[in-house]
């Protein structure tokens, strides 16, 4: 049996998402841990470091392995376990050569380019509202500039990046495969910062296949909202 | 023939000592096009973008595969590329299961949660030091706060658990693989911004076995320091 922590509105939708689309199903194949974030930090709950010590979601434990070593992190290294133990056909894991590399690309792109400046880009905002009145003016100032300097260029360029490919083909490696179960994420976390606009029409019709497919819907109706 | 493009003191690093523990030697298997920073921003030249989209180190091209298809990036995905294709004894990716998913978990845990808190952290320590003195004291203030409430605490159990891990084995999946190639620029990164302590014994041993590899003091020899 497989289980797997899910905090709500967080990355560990992908996983319940890629579950569905391999067709093992909640409640028979695997146990779904619905996490509330904190109601103070909105961050993950420190009880789940008792699951795994970076205490973050997702979490899949698969309780066929040894003790100890039943319980895995990071959204990518899941979706290779769970590709390379249940994906027998290799649906969403393509084979040849130039989709692979493309497949891997975008798979380490997601969490390696194009989270980073958008998760700063939140902490910065976040951090912002939470100053002191006599703070927030300068603190604005000062994060507009960082905004500026590295944060915007680096997401108009990944974004700029994704559109092309996406003019192209209908998939980031031409047939749906788990790399766009991992960019989703992603993108749709720049869409909700206001990064997706008209020059992304090709972007703006991926999400909606992304979002039009039988195992988001599901995973939507287990999980709740991806972010 | 191989080209890879190494940005001076960046994670292109990674590729040369990949290549060099894969026996593919300088000037006869690759070609090394060393790129200094600008001088200004001290980020990649924008020229750059015209290898890659991206505009960022590491790019590696093989001109064997198609015009069009063969420039590739991002530190991870380029790592499974030349796996996939010249690591032909299976050396430097484990292929036992649970070796296997010890080295896909730490190759996507370096840029997936151990490098986006120290890039922030330099990002505005280098954003404070460039603001006009009537900012920085609250700029300062304002970081500081970020750094307690947010990256400390990240980096702190990210290098708990690396120092837990090579408590029990010598490597991060038990034999040499390259997942420590992967690992080692972010936690090199740590120890830089003075992150590595003395609560970590034997992730300060890793990092001299690991630069006192053959292949890495080769690599130092060609492409500088590595941060």
């Amino acid at each position: 049996m497989l289980h797997l922590y899910h905090l709500k509105n967080s990355r560990s939708f992908r996983i319940v998402w890629l579950l569905e689309e391999l067709k093992l199903h909640y409640p028979i194949d695997y146990q779904l841990h619905t996490i509330d974030r904190d109601s103070k930090t909105l961050l993950a709950p420190e009880s789940l470091t008792e699951i795994h010590p970076m205490g973050k979601a997702p979490i899949l434990l698969d309780d066929t392995l040894a003790v100890g070593e039943q319980s895995m992190a990071e959204s990518a290294a899941i979706i290779e376990y769970l590709l390379t133990n249940y994906d027998t056909k290799m649906q969403f894991r393509p084979s040849e050569a130039k989709l692979w590399r493309d497949y891997v690309y975008w798979l380490h792109f997601a969490e390696g380019t194009l989270m980073p400046p958008l998760v700063m880009g939140l902490i910065l905002r976040k951090s912002v509202k939470k100053s002191p009145w006599f703070v927030k003016p300068v603190a604005k100032k000062f994060t507009t500039a960082i905004n500026h300097a590295v944060l915007a260029k680096n997401i108009t360029k990944a974004l700029a990046m994704i559109e092309t490919t996406l003019d192209k083909q209908p998939w980031l490696a031409e047939r749906f495969s788990a790399a766009d179960i991992q960019m989703y994420l992603a993108v749709y976390g720049a869409k909700l910062a206001n990064k997706i606009t008209s020059n992304h029409p090709n972007i703006q019709a991926w999400l909606v296949r992304c979002e039009q497919r039988a195992a988001f819907v599901r995973a939507k109706e287990l999980a709740g909202e991806p972010l």
